[in-house]
């Protein structure tokens, strides 16, 4: 047998394998990146996580030192009052000579096409069919497609995987990578069946012993189900997937009963994790995790996740045609 | 290659492909049935959609004139203010020699003793891990599993066919059936992937030529998408997904204003779609429709739809390990 694994995105971005790591916020630093690249995936840094955009030269040269492997940078452009000077982290990523980037969010017409312009290969990662079409139409190489069941912002439509990802196939001439409720090789296997080219795991990623969370956290998603995630913020159109517990139960409880988000942002600050993945207490915010925590048992290093998660791969559909 | 479509269901059920018809209301009549086990599936008759035991007996009788294959009854058991003689239709059941049912709803317990001292095999249709469970301790043969994706009624954990099935394969010792946002050979492939040992279908085998829905409705769902439904009556804890149609939003919008049931009873009172599929006016109810609509493009016979659909996932796979 040939290497199945080799696929579209294995081609396009110069992997051994299809499984990219998500550019989780606080947590896809280079260390992890770095990590996940040296394990023939793609790892993938998180432009802002780091406070200016020099600072995200330097996140950058850190990950060269620890891996010649090619990895990427995660830019995701949010609403916001005061954004982030978004121009300079682009003209840090360019300047860097990062070969590719993973867009999200608003649609980033203007940073596609600074991107394509200075060679970068670009992924845009979106929640619909309808958004990914938009994304092909801009210009980017390949498009992730985030389904129901993944962590933070799975969009409004609310459609599992299992058809967002075959119907985005058919929809796209660029490679799709399947994310969301992903975290082993029955999953990768799973997601190469129903069209696409790869997949992209954050939760999975996470729990891994180069992750920067607490010890705390890792063991509540080892020990969660996938019955312990719950949507928040579906009244602002901003619906998140996060861990199911007080802080989230109050917040959606209290935006149930008609409050303003001014009335729940004291519980929603801490919707990036940071406080809690630093503490590990668990019921001290909000925190993101997805419904692959129910696949998720262990709290591997990168270098022996990736390998199984392919191996396993493997081992599945081999026994199928055999 | 050796057949890669036989499976554990394949031998339990003996049938050629792992390929089942959801027992549904209304549609799931003795043509349907037996054409998809014509086709070397299993099809299934809905037992409450026959008004009585005996005409139950005489629905079986006419699937039998139509196949000599096995098919399965589906018996749903369902809160009700007057139930319907559930022991005589288990009866009915046992008397006319079937050999397969599907059970849903609530813990059949006693209905299950009853056919397994009949030497029927039962699958137990169900939406979460912990009923598989349940049912697995009851003595079930095996468990269909359905995912957030499904048409009718997913649960209320929301959880998605991705991590749902693998999750279900890894608890439990019998086999599992995929059920849910699949209507293809990539979605039977993946489901083999995730460790499903076959799948279940409604929306598919609904837009067929066998199926009795009327035309328009047939159209309907090709020309829809993955988006074009919603859930309902979640107020209730008896949340179902329907087409997204003025209906369904009139009665959403409802219950979401604190409304109760029965001011709702007149919008919902065709949630099974019998004049909707009567009729073919799409708008004239509630009716039930899976996200696998954005997957579904023509109206087959089922004699070539279910060949098609195990031929595209042998090819999938062969690609895959080639």
């Amino acid at each position: 047998m040939m290497n199945p694994m080799r696929t579209a995105i294995t081609d396009l971005l110069g992997i051994e394998h299809p499984v990219i790591q998500g550019g989780m916020q606080w947590v896809a630093t280079a260390p992890l990146a770095a990590a996940v690249s040296e394990a023939g995936g793609l790892g993938i840094i998180s432009a802002l996580t780091q406070p200016t955009p020099d600072a995200l030269r330097e996140e950058i040269a850190r990950a060269r030192e620890l891996t010649d492997r090619p990895f990427g940078v995660n830019l995701t452009f949010l609403p916001a009052i005061t954004p982030p000077p978004y121009e300079q982290y682009v003209a840090a990523i360019i300047d860097s000579g990062v070969r590719i980037v993973e867009t999200a969010g608003a649609k980033p017409t203007e940073a596609v096409a600074a991107f394509k312009a200075a060679g970068v290969t670009v992924i845009h990662k979106c929640t619909s069919v309808r958004h990914a079409r938009s994304a092909e139409a801009i210009g980017v190489d390949a498009v992730t497609i985030d389904g129901f069941e993944c962590a933070g912002h799975p969009g409004e439509d609310d459609v599992g995987g299992l058809v967002l990802v075959p119907a985005a196939a058919r929809a796209l001439g660029v490679p799709v990578i399947a994310c969301g409720g992903i975290a082993d090789g029955r999953g990768l296997a799973a997601a190469l069946a129903l069209g696409a080219e790869g997949i992209a795991m954050g939760t999975r990623f996470l729990v891994t012993a180069e992750s920067r969370v607490h010890d705390d956290v890792k063991h509540a998603i080892v020990a969660g189900s996938e019955t312990d995630t719950r949507l928040v913020l579906r009244e602002l159109r901003n619906t998140s997937r996060v861990a199911d517990n007080s802080v989230a139960r109050e917040a959606a409880e209290v935006l149930a009963g008609g409050a303003e988000f001014s009335e729940v942002a004291h519980l929603v600050a801490g919707a990036r994790g940071r406080s809690v993945w630093e503490t590990g207490d668990t019921e001290a915010g909000i925190w993101t995790a997805g419904q692959s925590m129910g696949l998720i048992d262990d709290i591997p290093a990168c270098g022996e996740l990736v390998p199984r998660i392919v191996a396993e791969a493997e081992g599945v559909l081999t026994r199928l045609t055999r």
